[in-house]
């Protein structure tokens, strides 16, 4: 079967093929919203985002894996290649570091109109306390050859998507590869990690949108040129129009989200609060970046007010952020946005690419104050 | 404020007061899409589901909670009123049992007219291995007045339905409270609740759809006459116009669920499998009944097949069942259905109620084979 017969049998909709003024694709983005998983944003509460309430996104299929006879091969440009076992990477140095990881999509069903893929609000993001050993160390004892540009990640999980079979696979330079935050991890939360974050082992890579954390990695391979596969240049690209080659998504953009306030209402999540003095928290992230500011709206954007800036939580980490406020009765709509250390500011007006990606729109919470 | 103040300051969708033809509501249920959880069908293959895939309803917010301070009140037509502790309660016997849950909703989103909540469509199920300890000892204790015809169970989370503010709550009968396998729980699969399940304590009723295993439970109080809070007669319940008073959902309706074979499409989630032998399978579970049969349909409900029943997990937890395929070239509709011990079958033209609650309608999975 070639790839042109798979693409007639698929009907393919998504990651730029597509765009929805209404809402057409209704079915397929309900699947994939009950299959992959947004942070209640009450969340925000927790330094360290329980396990289970971490977002999650699976390409393909969660897929069958066992511990005891993983292999995880280091080959093509290197002097020694590798095929380490589970308990020849638990024997290796051990670090644990809290990262926050946010999906490259977050906030696309709030653009308009919506690219269609994983349909994606604000709740993306969580942060955990990963344990594993420093890729660099496994590098080194692997001798990349000088002729290496990238290291190609292939995780287990297949599927089809843009109509070509593919197991999941992104690459990184060798640069990024070596630095010393980029682990392979093999625990969350100081429990091995659960089947959907990637049992029996992943790829991390802190400041970066979650897509290069490749899960279920089972191969290493060096390559002398960038790596052209699926989840490189046909998606996690800014783009402007479907011709567009665009530009690849990479670290994480500047965001603040606000735990909102006061008790929901079921259905729309309007808050209900009582009138009176009210802490407004929350956390903001910036990639491998500070952040240097975090600024709340309680009048839907017409005036901004400095917060204050609490723990960071750590180096590749979300930081503390709040903001006291005297709550009159009325409708109010609360936003948040935060500031990098190079002056890049949370945009008010939606920053539309043809991918969705990237969107880090202020959240803006509907507050009725009795 | 009054009860009509707050109905004309929230918008009220859901719960039978909606229904929807057309997509009018798309952004309110993505967003409750991404904060509750469906188990991605893969986790079909585990007879316990991991924690982190286990599918989650939280109907207003997590709250927060401190197992050091939490106390639990039995109250009401007692003769003996209590207040237990975190530690009182481990003290007490303890004990592990595997339990199937499903949400009432669970099919409601492929209801036609589809009734406007929380929009599931298959994956809101789970069996987890919940520890702790029996209801009746308790009740025994706190020695329940014969005057009493009803226990009422309140969790902490509180919320706006129905224009009404109010705390999680669900009431049981003596009778069915005093069932032996009715638990207090604070263990799931072996590890503390993480909070979106509960912690630090919840009840557990083996058997009943989800709704009425209250989490973050705080207070049990035995009263005279039929509780009439709004998740008793409001909603959760088989109504088949706004005006039917309906009636109440209780244990779960017979259905069985089958792994999708081979890999997925991204998007649309079709199924990519080689041709030849496949084995089918997958689970199945009545509530407190026994499923007895368990057939399979491979041309769209045409001719059904029987499976071969497996290992059941427990006594409320879910059965394995599996059928041997001969997998030919070309696009197929696969089908599977139970029956329990009362005869009761899954049926193929879908239950329809206003509030779409126990849609039981057999799954349809779209698979290419090569």
């Amino acid at each position: 079967m070639t790839q042109e017969d798979l693409r007639s049998l698929f009907r393919t909709v998504g990651d730029g093929s597509g765009l929805s003024h209404t809402n057409t694709y209704y079915e397929e983005e309900l699947a994939l919203a009950f299959r992959n998983r947004g942070m209640p944003l009450e969340g925000l509460r927790y330094d360290i985002t329980p396990t289970g309430m971490h977002y999650l996104l699976i390409h393909f299929d969660i897929p069958d894996a066992d511990a005891d006879s993983w292999k995880l091969d280091i080959g093509g440009l290197v002097g020694n290649p590798l095929s380490l076992s589970m308990s020849d990477i638990r024997e290796r140095p051990k670090v644990t570091m809290p990262v926050t990881m946010e999906c490259a999509g977050n906030g696309r069903a709030r653009l308009n109109p919506r690219p269609v893929s994983q349909p994606w609000l604000l709740e993306a993001i969580g942060t955990a306390e990963w344990t594993g050993t420093p890729l660099r160390g496994i590098l080194e004892d692997a001798g990349i050859d000088s002729s290496a540009v990238e290291l190609v990640f292939t995780g287990r999980d297949e599927g089809v998507q843009g109509g070509e079979v593919q197991l999941y696979q992104r690459s990184l330079t060798i640069e990024d590869s070596m630095r010393d935050e980029v682990m392979l991890v093999y625990e969350m939360n100081g429990a091995p990690l659960e089947p959907q974050h990637g049992y029996p082992l992943r790829l991390i890579v802190p400041g970066w949108y979650g897509m290069t954390s490749v899960k279920w990695l089972e191969n290493i391979e060096a390559v002398a040129e960038h790596f052209t596969g699926y989840q490189m240049d046909q998606t996690y690209r800014y783009k402007t129009s479907p011709d567009d080659p665009g530009v690849p998504v990479s670290t994480m953009r500047v965001r603040a989200l606000m735990l909102p306030p006061g008790v929901p209402e079921f259905m729309t999540r309007t808050r209900l609060l009582d009138s009176g003095d009210v802490t407004l928290s929350g956390k903001a992230w910036a990639g491998r970046l500070d952040v240097t500011q975090v600024e709340v709206s309680t009048d839907d954007g017409m005036s901004w007010h400095k917060a204050e800036l609490g723990k960071q939580v750590g180096r590749f980490a979300w930081r503390n952020w709040s903001y006291d406020w005297n709550a009159k009765p009325g409708t109010h709509f609360l936003s948040v946005r935060a500031t990098d250390e190079e002056g890049n500011v949370q945009p008010t007006a939606q920053p539309w690419t043809m991918q969705g990606m990237g969107n880090n729109l202020v959240q803006r919470v509907e507050v009725i104050v009795r």
